[in-house]
């Protein structure tokens, strides 16, 4: 059964192009829809941390993408799940994001290190808080530190 | 405009009821959609953790649910906008959770401290990444450090 989603802030500023690499300095600004009220920011500003869930829009659904793949075509890293991943061309391509807020105003946030580009619709804007941060020792593979090396 | 999403997984197990707190021992089942192949978890049992982005099927959307409440209706916390608090009554209704992945089977995750009760469709499963952790400093607002000290 399908659901419907709408775009609740849309992604201005920052990077217009899709890069790999290299977000952590990106400045981009995340602006209500126009139907939805300014009181839905109040609060906001009370943290340092946004996580934004976005539609990326430019991206692949899968299928066609498909289900199974090397993280960036890379020989070196193993071939892999697309839920062992967090590439762009997924199912549903949806994307959960955690930037750093520079400025709440009344109708849009400033954020630091967003790794989404100019136009992305988003779907949804949560606190960053402390005791949803993973519980317990977080274990990686190396070839995801790898590739994360250079993200931000 | 809209955009359709559907259900890749489900969570089964765990708790049956909507609960405010005490999810750190909670232990559930994220089955795979039958249109979903074995293939897309191949690789997440290197992880430790998983985030799982759900459909929170049975809580309002806003509107009719308010743009802005005091979490929890304690008079104690300010009244916030749904963008500055993690509430399931909130536009398109989509939750991120993380979760202590215990087992990877052909066609199933067992986690351990998912927020989330049975039923709930899942719309994505993302590794938990070190490199995706906030940048910087967290800061947050006591009553939101209050309203999660019993949550996990």
């Amino acid at each position: 059964m399908p659901y419907e989603v709408r775009a609740v802030a849309r992604v201005t500023g920052g990077r217009h192009e899709v890069a790999d690499d290299g977000w952590a300095g990106v400045v981009a600004v995340i602006e209500l829809a126009p139907d939805v009220p300014d009181e839905a920011l109040i609060g906001l500003d009370a943290f340092s941390h946004v996580e934004v869930v976005a539609l990326a829009d430019r991206a692949r659904d899968v299928p066609p993408a498909p289900w199974r793949r090397r993280p960036r075509d890379n020989p070196a890293w193993p071939d892999v799940g697309v839920f062992a991943q967090r590439n762009k061309d997924r199912p549903n391509r949806l994307l959960v994001s955690v930037a750093r807020i520079v400025r709440v105003t009344e109708r849009a946030i400033e954020v630091e290190g967003l790794d989404l580009v100019a136009g992305t619709p988003v779907l949804d804007l949560k606190p960053v808080v402390a005791w949803n941060a993973p519980r317990g020792t977080v274990r990686t593979p190396s070839w995801s530190d790898e590739l994360g090396a250079d993200y931000y």
